[in-house]
C-alpha cells in the first residue's frame, strides 16, 4: 500500500495514499483496536459536519476565518453529508472518551480533502487549511462532541422515534376504535376478570404511548441546547464575542431543528444529563411498547392452546421443524429491542454518572447506546405496525366463546345480592363445572329473569364515559 | 395470645383479639413470610386512608352509602392518618403483585375499628361497616392500590425530593456567586487545563440540579392522574355516576395536591409507566447527584497528596485507626444513595414491562422502591447541605499554588502563534520541568512582555456572558 | 431525655443516659438523617461481634490484649448475638461509605456495656475497656467492615438462600417425578408445538435451580476469604504477628464456617468483587425463579379463558370486587422479589466499580442490598415452595383436551413424507378447523391406520436417555 | 438486479439471483429491516457452520443421511469457516427471538451452494439438498440456535476475553514485583492514610484479575452444554438414537473445545442462564477492569495540579485546543467498554428472565450482548496493555514528596503513645501547616529520637507476609 507521512505534536506517522485522515486519527486507528472497525457511529459524523461547517460560517462572520477558508470547509462538510466521504472515517467507540480523535478525524478529512478540491497534493505547500488552526479554530473536542451527540441523537429521535411510535399509535387507535364494541373477558392475575371490550383494551396500549411521547417531547428542550462555544473547559476560551449564540443560529438553520446554545457551558461540558434525560423517555417507551408487544402475543397464542383471542399477521413459517407454525415474531424483535433499550439505560446511567472536573469521558459510548435506542425503536415500531399491528383481527368466534363461559361476570351481582353470596355463586359453578347462571338459581339467590337481567356482559363495560 | 375468629370466602381463621385486621389480612400474614414484618411502605398505608375516606364521601354523596358509614370510614381514616393505628398494618411487600392484601387489611381495619367505636365488639351484632361491600364500595384493589401508590409517590417528591433537592441547590447557587471570582486550573479527562472560576464550576451543579427539577416537575402531571373509579379491569363496573371524577377532587382536597381522575382507566390499572416516568426523573437527578458530590470529594482531597482545592466541613473523626483523618462521609452517604436509585430504576423498569392484559402485578415492588429513592434522595440531599455544602470553602493558597504552576495557559497562545508552536513550549516546559514563560522566551516565540499580557488566566475565563 | 457528655477528637457531645453508645455514633446519628433510623442491616452488627471477640481472643493470644479484657469483650460480643443489645445501633445505612460509624459504634457499645458489667458508671474512672485502644485493637474500619460483610454475606447464603432454594428445588424434583407421564402439548413462541411430558417441563426448572444452586457454591470460596488484619490499607500496620490467620480461624470457629484470611489484603479493602460475584449468582438464582415462577402462573391461568393445565392452591380470595377469583399470588411474590434481586445488582455493580486506590466506600449499600436480595430470594422460596409449589397439580381433563386438539402433532409426520406434505396438511386443517388426522387422509399423503400409528404424543416424547 | 424465485410454506417470493439464501431469508430480510443490516453477529453464523456439519457427520454415522450429502454440508460448512460466503448473511438480530430465521439462512446457503457446487442451477432439477428435510435434519432452530450460541460464546470467551484479561494481568503482576519497593503514600476516602508500596498497590488490582478468572472459569462447564439433539421442545423428537452424545462430540471435534451434550435438554431451550452466567462473570471482571483503569488514571492526573504518581504512555495528542495536553485514553477507552458490558448484563439478565414454557425468546439479542461484551473485554485489555500498562513508571520524585509530607504516617504512634494523642498531632501539624515531628516533640508526646525510629514508611507497610 501506498503511504505519506503525516505529523502532529507527537511526530511522525504514516498514513495510507488514498486516505484523506491525518496523524491523529492514524493513531488512533492503530492504538485503538477495541471492536469493529469504524463503529463510531456515522450519525456523529454527519452531525460534526453540521457543526463544522457552522463554525465556519460563523468564524467567518466575526472576522476570524476568510470567507475563502468558510468555502473550503462547507465544501468538504456537504461531502460528507452527501455520503461521499464515509471510508475516511475509521476509528471507534472506544477511544479517547472526549471523542477527541473522532473530532480531529474530521478537522483531518476537512483539511486534507479541501487540500484536494484546491487541486493540490496533501502536504504540498502552505496547506489550503490547517485542522486545529482553522477547521477547529474557536472549538474544542470539549464543547464539539457533545454538540455532535446532541444534533446526532435530536434528529435520531425526531427522524426515527417519534415518527415509529407515532405510526404504531396511530393504528392502534384505529384498531382500538374498530374493535370498540368487541365484549370479551378480562383479565388480571392473568386469570379471568370481567369484561370489557377489545377496543379498550387497545385504548389502554394507545394512552401508553401518547404518554410516551409527550414524555419524550418534555426533554427536547435540554436536547437542544448546544455545548459548542465553550471550548476547552467551558469558559469559551479563544473564541470571538457572540459565537456561541450564532453558531447554534447556524446549526439550526443548516439541520432545520430548534437548537440554541446551551445557557451553561460548564454543565455543557462536565456532564450529559441531557442524554441521561432523553434516553429516560426512551427506555419508558421501550417499557410500554414491551407490555403492549407481550400483551399481543399473549392474546394472540395458540392457535388452539392458548389464548387466541387476535389473529396476527402470518409472515414467515414460523418453524424449520414443525412445520405450519406461525409465531409472534414482530412482538418478539419488538421485545427484544426494549430488552436492549433498558440495558442501554444502565449504561447510560452509569456513563452519566462519572464526569471528573469540567468534562466527561464517556461520551462516545452514550452517543453511540442512545442513538442505537432512538433508532431501533423507531425502526421496530415501524416493522411491528406494518407486519403486525395493522394486520391485526379479532378472533370473534373464540372470543365470544371465552366471555360465555366465564365465571368472573358474577361481579355483576355484588351490588345486588353482595360479595359473600356472588363468591358463593362463582365457586360452586367452578367446582362443579356448571354456569354461574345455574348456580344462582340453584342456591336460590337470583331469579332466572333477574340473572339475565343483571348479568349483561354489554352492561359491564361501559360506566365511564 | 386471645383470639377471635375471623372469617372470609374461604373460611374462618384466627386473628389475635388486639389487632383489627380480619382474615385476609391474616392469611396474607401467614402465607408470605418473606422479608421483615410491615415492609409495605407506611406512605402507601396512610394514602390508602386518604382514598377510602375520599371514596366514602362520594359513595355519600352519589347516595350509595349513608351518611352515618360515611362518617365512621372517615373517622377511622382520620386515625390512621394521625399514626393512631400503626400497629394494625403488619403486610409486608412481597405479597401478591395487586397489593389486594393491603387494600383488604385497610378495609379490615376500617370495618373492625368502626365497630370498636360504635360501642360493640368485632363480630358482635349487624356490622356496623362491612369490608368489602362499604369500605370497599366503588373499589377494587386493581384501582385503589395503583390510586395510593400515585398520592404516596406524589406526596414524597413534594415532602422530600423537591424540598430537599432545591435546598442544596441553593446552597450551590449561593457558593457560585460568592466563589465567582476564585480562578482555578480547570482539569479535563482528570489533566490539568485551561482556568476557569470556582463559582462557574459549581454553577454547572447548579444547571444539572436545575434540570433535574425541571424534568421532575415535567413528570408530575401523569402521576397526578389516578385511577380510582376504574374498578376491576378499568371499565368502571359497579360505580355510580360520576364517581370517578368526583372521588379525584376529594383526594385532591384531603391532600391538597392536584390530583385528577386519569382518562384512560385501562393504562392506569395495567401499566405504571408514570411511575416509570417520574423515577426516570428521580434516576437523572441521581446522576446529577453522582457527578457533584464526587467532584467535590476530588476537590477536597488530601489534605496533602490530594488536590486540595476545597476545604469541607470535618463532622466526625475519619478513621478508627488513623488519627485525625477527615473523610467527605456526606459525599459517600450521597453517593451510595445515588448508586441506590439506580438499581431501583432498573426495578422499576423491569417491573413496569411485566403488566400482563388489564393489570400489572408488581405493583408493590414498584412503590416500594419508588418511595424509597424519593425519600433518599430528598433526605441525602439535606444532610449534605447542612453537613457539607453549606460549609464549603475554598483553599484559596492551593488553588494560587496549582493555577501558577500549570502548564494549560498555554492555550492562551493559540491564536497568537498557533497551535504546534504552543504545544512545543508546553512540552519543554513539562520536560524540563520549567515555567511556560522561560521556555516560550527561550524558544523565541514570545517576548517576556507579550507572554505576561496574553497569558493572564483572568483574561481566560470570560468571554461568554 | 438524661444525657451524658461523651468526646472523641472533635470534642465533647451528649448522649442519651441509657443508651451505651459513645461520640461517634451520636455524631453520625445527627449527622446522617437519610431514611429510616437503624437501617444498617442487623446481621452486619451481629458479624461485628463475632469479629471483635474473634480479635480479643486473637489478641489475647498474641499478647496484646489482657485477658480480662479479652473476656469482657467476649461477654459483650455474646450479649450482641443474644439480641440484647439491639436498641443500641442506631446507625443508617447512609453513613460513611467505609462503615466507620458503625465499626465505633460497635466498639463504644462493648467498651461502655463492660464499664456496666464491671460495675462502674460509664466515664467513671480508668475505663475498663477503650473503644479504640483496646476494642478496635489490631483493627481498623477498613478491615473490620468488609470482614462483617463477608460474614453476614455467607451466613446469609447457607441460612436463607441455599436452603430455600433447595428446599424449592426438592419439591419441582419431587413433581417432576410424579408427573412424568403426562403428556401434554409444547409451546415454543407461546404457540403450540411438539408434545412434551409436564414431568419434562418441571425438570427444566429443576434443572436451572440446580446450576444456580452450584454457581452459587462457586462463588463461596472467594466470599470466605477475610479483610481482616489489613488494617488501614492493607499492609496489617499495627497488627502483631500471624493475626490475620489466627483471628480467621477464631470467626471460623465462632461461626462454624470456613473463613480464612484473604491472602491479597488489598484486593480485600479496595474492592468487593466477591461481593459483586456471589451476588451475581443471586442474581442468575432471580432468572431463574422469575421463568419458572411466571410459567407456573401462565400455566395456571384461567380457570377457564385461560390455559389451566396447572391447579395451584388457593391461598386467599383474590380480588376484593370479583367474588371467588383466585390469583397466582406466590407467583406475583417470587416475580417481585427476582425483579428486586435484578436491580439490586445494578446498585451492587455500580458501587464495586467506584472504589479508589486503597478503599471502596459504597461498602454499607452493597451489604444492604446483597442481604436483602439473600434472604429474600430465601424466603420467597420457601413461601412458594409451601403455598404453591407443594400443592401443584396436574388438571388432566384440560391437559388432555389441549393436547388432543393439536395441530403441531404434525411434526411427527415429517420423517415419513417430509417437512412441505406436513405444512400443508397442519395448514389446511388450521384453516378448516378440521383435525389433522382428517386433513391427511383427505389429502390422500397418508393412511388413517399410519397415520394413528405415527403421529402418537407418546411416542414423540422420549428419544433422549 | 437479477432474481429468482423461491418458495417455502408461505409462498413465492423474489431473491437476488447473486445470492444463496432461500424465501425464508428473504422474509426475514423483508419483515425486519430494523438496525443495520447484517447485525446478527458472524461469529453465530460460524458457529452454525460447525453445527450443520456436525449434524451431517453425525446423521451420516446414524444412517439417516447419504454420505453424499454429508459431504455437500461439509463443504460448504467449510466455506462458510473460510469467510467466503459472508455476504450470504444478511439478516439482524432484531428477528424471531428464536433466531429461526438465521437458522434457514444457513440452511437455504448451504442447501443453494451445494447445488452450485454440484454443477447445477439453483431450483434446478431436484435439489441436491433439502434445506429442511436434509440440512436442518435431526435438528430444530430451537436447539441449533442456542448450540451455536453455546459454541460463539465459548469461543469469544477463550479466544478474546481470557486472554486479553490474562495478557494484562501477566504485564500488572510484572509490574507489582518491580515496583515492590517504591514506598508512597496510601490513600482511602481519596484522603491520606497510612503508607503501602506502589507494588502492594498494583498487586490488589492483579488479585481483582486473578478472581475475575476464576471466576469466569467456573462458568465454563454450563457453558459448554450443548442443547443440539433437543429438537422442538427439548424431547429429541425426529432425532436417532444416540445422536445427541455424537453430535455435541464432532462438535467439539471441529471447534477442539470441550463441549458435550447438555443433560436437561428442556432448560437448555428454556432458558439460557448459562449465557446469563458467564455474562454474569464478564460483568465481574468489568467490575474489576474499572476499579483497576480508574485507580491508574486517577494515580497518574496531573502532570501538575493532580496526583501524578505514576507515568503513563503519552500516545496521542491530548486536546485539538489545549496544546501538549497528554490524556489517559486508555483508562477512557476501557471504562468505556466496562460501562457498555454492565448495561449488556442488565439486557441480558431481563432478556434471561422472559422464557415461556418450552422456550426463551430471547436468543439473538442475548447472544449479541454476549459476545460484544466478550470481544470488547478481551480487545479492551489488551489495548490498555500494550499501550498503557507495559509503559507504567512511577514518578519517584512525586511519590517522595507526597510521602515525606504526610500526616497519616502518626498511624505509627497508635501502639507507642494511644490513638487520642497521636489525633492530637496530627490535627495540630495540619492546622499549624507544620511537620508530625515538630508538633509531637513540641507537644512533647515523643523525642525527636523515638519518633525517627517509630515513624518509618518503611516500616508501616510490611507486617504481612
Amino acid at each position: 500500500m501506498d503511504y505519506r507521512i503525516e505529523k502532529d505534536t507527537i511526530g511522525e506517522i504514516k498514513v495510507a495514499q488514498d486516505k484523506y485522515w491525518g496523524a491523529q486519527t492514524e493513531r488512533s486507528k492503530n492504538n485503538f483496536k477495541i471492536g469493529p472497525e469504524a463503529s463510531m457511529p456515522h450519525e456523529i459524523i454527519e452531525a460534526f459536519a453540521y457543526l463544522k461547517k457552522a463554525a465556519a460560517f460563523t468564524n467567518a462572520d466575526l472576522n476570524v476565518l476568510s470567507t475563502e477558508k468558510r468555502d473550503y470547509i462547507s465544501q468538504v462538510c456537504d461531502e460528507i453529508l452527501a455520503g461521499k466521504l464515509n471510508e475516511h472515517f475509521p476509528l471507534v467507540i472506544w477511544q479517547t472518551g472526549s471523542g477527541t480523535q473522532s473530532n480531529m478525524n474530521v478537522n483531518e478529512v476537512i483539511a486534507n480533502r479541501a487540500q484536494v478540491l484546491a487541486g493540490l497534493q496533501i502536504g504540498e505547500g502552505e496547506p489550503v487549511l490547517k485542522a486545529n488552526d482553522d477547521v477547529n479554530k474557536s472549538q474544542s473536542s470539549n464543547d464539539t462532541y457533545p454538540t455532535a451527540m446532541h444534533i446526532a441523537a435530536y434528529k435520531a429521535i425526531v427522524e426515527y422515534t417519534i415518527p415509529g411510535v407515532t405510526q404504531l399509535r396511530n393504528t392502534l387507535d384505529k384498531k382500538a376504535k374498530d374493535l370498540k364494541d368487541v365484549v370479551k373477558i378480562g383479565r388480571t392475575h392473568l386469570m379471568d376478570a370481567t369484561p370489557l371490550t377489545l377496543g379498550q383494551e387497545i385504548s389502554g396500549y394507545v394512552a401508553q404511548l401518547d404518554y410516551g411521547l409527550k414524555a419524550l417531547n418534555h426533554t427536547l428542550p435540554h436536547l437542544s441546547e448546544l455545548a459548542l462555544g465553550g471550548t476547552a473547559v467551558g469558559t469559551g476560551l479563544n473564541t470571538p464575542k457572540g459565537y456561541d449564540v450564532k453558531v447554534a443560529e447556524y446549526i439550526a438553520k443548516f439541520t432545520n431543528l430548534p437548537f440554541v446554545t446551551a445557557p451553561n457551558k460548564f454543565e455543557a461540558l462536565a456532564a450529559h444529563d441531557a442524554i441521561v434525560e432523553t434516553h429516560g423517555a426512551l427506555k419508558q417507551l421501550a417499557v410500554s411498547l414491551y407490555k403492549i408487544a407481550n400483551d399481543i402475543r399473549l392474546l394472540a397464542s395458540g392457535p388452539r392452546s392458548g389464548i387466541g383471542e387476535l389473529i396476527i399477521p402470518a409472515n414467515e413459517p414460523g418453524s424449520s421443524i414443525m412445520p405450519g407454525k406461525v409465531n409472534p415474531t414482530q412482538c418478539e424483535a419488538l421485545t427484544m429491542v426494549a430488552a436492549q433499550v433498558i440495558g442501554n439505560d444502565t449504561t447510560i446511567s452509569f456513563a452519566g454518572t462519572q464526569g471528573h472536573f469540567e468534562l466527561n469521558v464517556f461520551k462516545p459510548v452514550m452517543a453511540a447506546n442512545f442513538l442505537q435506542s432512538a433508532r431501533l425503536l423507531g425502526e421496530a415500531c415501524i416493522s411491528f405496525d406494518e407486519h403486525c399491528a395493522q394486520g391485526i383481527e379479532a378472533n370473534d368466534k373464540r372470543i365470544k366463546e371465552l366471555l360465555d363461559n366465564s365465571l368472573m361476570l358474577v361481579t355483576a351481582l355484588n351490588t345486588k345480592i353482595g360479595y359473600y353470596k356472588s363468591a358463593e355463586i362463582a365457586q360452586t359453578a367452578h367446582a362443579n363445572g356448571t354456569t354461574l347462571k345455574e348456580e344462582a338459581v340453584r342456591l336460590g339467590y337470583v331469579t332466572p329473569e333477574d340473572f339475565d337481567k343483571w348479568v349483561d356482559p354489554k352492561l359491564m363495560i361501559g360506566n365511564l364515559e
